[in-house]
This record gives structure tokens, sequence and C-alpha cells, in this order.
């Protein structure tokens, strides 16, 4: 099952994708409907059978918004894949424990919402195609073979971060919190215990492929990455963990090329869909 | 005017405090008051007189919550004292710039409550004692000479750090934000602009003073920080900014003395108060 959150007539509503280009909104997917996605994450309610009804809308006649507000900042792991410590720097840096930073929930950015360049205080604003998690339970203490079970679904995310604010302020959380610098969505994949969990990330500048990688090469897998977290540090129902990207960020290239005005970035991920946003001038 | 958060009779309510210790309660204050402090710093509603009523309270009869509990995680300046820089390192630490990291907002623990020892993932948890300043209007891109007029409050932050969670895993959110390790009040001072802006801090172990600074020794001041963050990164009303922490850590002790079950930790800033927390086992 898809969900997303979106505007419709102005007014705010979230359901569930159908075919593709259909939404089933919540009022004909549960006999109560909680106010919002955070709250069926949080409530679990039944699900009703979920048909085409005349309730039914077109995609294409909705505004995407973020799924839902989380109830802390987004969690972040940095560092995740071997080509990509690599390209930015050398073995040296491959971390031997999760490295974690946040980015501020007020920089959520939907798909289609606008990259904000921030020209006049960064020169190297840059993409970073990813894989996000959502927390389905509140958890603490949980073994790496347990952590699975907590999971609600996966959304993509955009890491957008400022490399030059990145350097300067040692700790990550300047460079990666500027506003409109964390695109998330469109949609949440809902988890099937039972479903393969490797995902393919690519993401595209202006239609060009920059990364193309999969999940299979974590450093930390998700159970670990999960577990870890979850050490005497409560995750609640609704917390968004990035798992850190590919190699194919702008920083890595040769030469170093950043987002400019007018650049599209599109990520894929299969099973989950394209979050796509282009970049504008402050 | 110093605000509170507590729970008097099993209902949550927030008041004012008066002649050190009596509460006057919101519906006291306000003709229509808002359901919590984060909504007073939002809405600035005005101010009846306020006078001892009967509907006041002994502050002993209460039992003192977090103040609010704010928009994003809580944020954090590190580094902002130069003998804790030496404290903890060497002169080639003093930062050019501010060096911002994130405690969960789940992490939040109010005046009694107890800091977690977490002895099964760290064995060195430590205290520091800081003045946090809660931002009162939504900002961005303010100068120095702006900032200090978005200040709402300040209020004391005990930002307990378990400092070998800290180094290993090189960025600080995870060794900042175990569960119960951000004790924070137990008052909100509001600022009246023409205040003088210098606080000493104070905190003590057991009745042993180990920090005991004034704020005049920041290396980037209030209206400096403010500035700063608020460079391409909205500050929203409610949003919480711990200054940094002065020299005396327990890591900085010769030998290091870390955290103990059954510690008590007592920060006292002049003109707010004393936030006391006590140490347990997890």
């Amino acid at each position: 099952m898809k969900w997303l959150s979106y505007s419709y007539k102005g007014q705010h509503n979230y359901g569930a994708l159908v075919n593709e280009n259909k939404i089933i909104p919540a009022q004909a997917i549960f006999q109560d409907p909680p106010a919002t996605l955070l709250d069926v994450i949080k409530e679990k309610p039944a699900v009703q059978d979920i048909k085409m009804t005349k309730e039914s809308i077109d995609l294409a006649d909705v505004e995407i918004q973020i799924p839902f507000m989380p109830p802390n900042n987004i969690i972040a792991v940095g560092k995740n894949y071997y080509n990509h410590v690599l390209e930015m720097g050398s073995k040296e840096d491959v971390p031997e424990h999760i490295l974690v930073f946040t980015k501020s929930a007020n920089s959520l950015l939907p798909h289609h919402g606008e990259i904000e360049l921030h020209q006049d205080i960064t020169k190297k604003l840059d993409y970073e195609g990813e894989l996000a998690v959502i927390i389905g339970e509140q958890i603490r203490d949980v073994s790496e073979s347990e952590a699975l079970s907590s999971v609600f679904g996966f959304t993509i995310l955009n890491d957008i971060t400022a490399r030059d604010l990145q350097k300067k302020h040692k700790q990550f959380y300047i460079g990666k919190s500027l506003d409109a610098s964390c695109p998330i969505g469109p949609y949440v994949l809902e988890y099937q215990p039972k479903e393969e969990m490797i995902f393919h990330i690519e993401t595209k500048v202006n239609g060009e492929v920059r990364q193309s990688d999969s999940t299979e090469k974590f450093i930390f897998n998700l159970a670990k990455i999960i577990s870890d977290l979850s050490k005497g540090h409560t995750l609640l129902p609704g917390d968004i963990i990035a798992t850190g990207t590919p190699s194919g960020v702008g920083s890595g290239m040769n030469p170093p090329t950043f987002l400019q005005d007018g650049d599209t970035v599109e990520i894929t991920i299969d099973k989950i869909g394209t979050l796509m946003n282009t970049v504008r001038k402050s």
C-alpha cells in the first residue's frame, strides 16, 4: 500500500494511491478516519476494503504535500555507502559506528516544492538521494532481529547539503538544515514484513543520471541502524530516518558541480516512486 | 515575569510565578487563556493585571513540568566558552564559526525529573550547565542588531552528554540525545528588552560547585548566535537554543569524574532560578 498526503480543492487530506494515478481518500478507507497520516501510523486503525469508489480522485488533480510532520527532527545517517565515503574523502573516513546528525523538521519540502538555492550564503548546494525509513512503533533497546518489525514504511528523501557550511561549522546541522532543503515523498510505501528489503536508488539532475546504487551496499544495514539508534534513545511512531546517500553527489564529480537556479533533481526508488524538485534562487 | 508549566491536582496548567512561591494560573492572567505556554509565546495575548487572587496556588503544591514542547529539536551551540574548549582539548579547538548540533526534543526532562544513567551503554555521563534562549518570533536573516528583539525569554538547560558516545559517533547527536538527558526549567524568564543580558551560571554536583562563570565569557554572544542561526534557516516561536557550557564539566576534572547513581545536579542562573535533577540507574 502507498500512502500520500495532499491538498484537494484547498483542503488537506490523505489517502492511498491505487493504479498509479488514482487516490482513495482516507474517508473511504477508514470507518472513522484519523486526522492525519501520522495519526494512522500511531493508531493503526483497521483498513476497510480499498476499492475504487465514486469518492476516488485523480492524482493529477491534487497538490502533493509532505507526508506528515514528524515528532522530532529528521534523523540522518551519514557516510553509509563505501563509494560515497571515498568520493568525499578517503578510506580512513569509513565509519566504525553509525554517524548521526539531524535535519530541521522545518526544512521539509513536498514533491514539486522548490529547493532554495541560498546563493548568498552557500556556493556549494548539493543533492543526496536517500531511502528514508518511517518508524511505526515506540521502541527502545531493540535487537537487530526485532528492529524491522517496528518499521511502518519507506519514502524518498533528498538530503540537500550546503557543503561549504557543512565543513565550516564542523557539526553537520547548519549545512543540512537550511530552509526548503529536505524534499520528501511523494509516497510512503507501507512495509509488508515478508517483503524483500532491497531498494534501488537513482538520482538524476536535469535528466542526467548521477547516482545509481542499491541499498545492498549499506555499510550499516537497516536493522543495525534502527537497533543502534534505539539504544537508550526511544524512537517514536513517525520518526523519519534517512539512511545515507550512494556515490555520485555533485561534490564528488570532477570538477565538482553544484546545484544551480532552475536545476531539476529527480530521485527514483523502485517500488516507491519519483521525488522531483526544482532549484530556485532565494 | 517568570512563567512555568505544572501539574496541579492531576491537571496540566501554566502560569506566572510571583513572590518566589506563589503561582498565578493562566486563567487569572488572560481573558481567554491559550492552551499552553507555547501558545502564549506564539500568540502574545494581552496580559491583564497580575495580582494575587483567590485562584493563586502554592508552588509547593504543584509538580513542575517542562515549560513546553518546542517545534523542533533543541538547537545547541558547542564550544562557546574558551576555558571549556581548553579543558576538553586545546587552543586549536576554539571554533571560528558557531558549532551547532541538536538534542532530541524527546529527551527533555522537567525540574526534579530523573536523569537516566544509561550505565549499560555509557560509562561517561556528564553534565553541562547552560543558559537557553527561547525564540519569540518567526525570524530569518536577522542582523546582530535586530537579533535580540526576537527573544521571548531564558531558561536553564542541562546538556547531559555521554562523552564516550559523543566521541565514538563523531557527530554529537547520539551522545547528546539519550532518553531523559535534557533537563530544562524550572522557569522561563521573560526578556525585557532594556534588561541587562549578562547571566551568571553555577553548577553544583552533590552540593559541590563545579561550574561558575558568566555569559560575558561567550566566544559567540547571543546576538551573533541568533543572527548566524537565522541565515537561510527560519527560527520559530518556541525554538530553544542552548548557548554552550562553561568550564568545570566532569570530563575536564583531574581525574575525570562522571555522574553516578544518586548524584544530584543543580544549575543556578541568577534571575532565573535553580534547575535540580537526580541521576538514577536505568
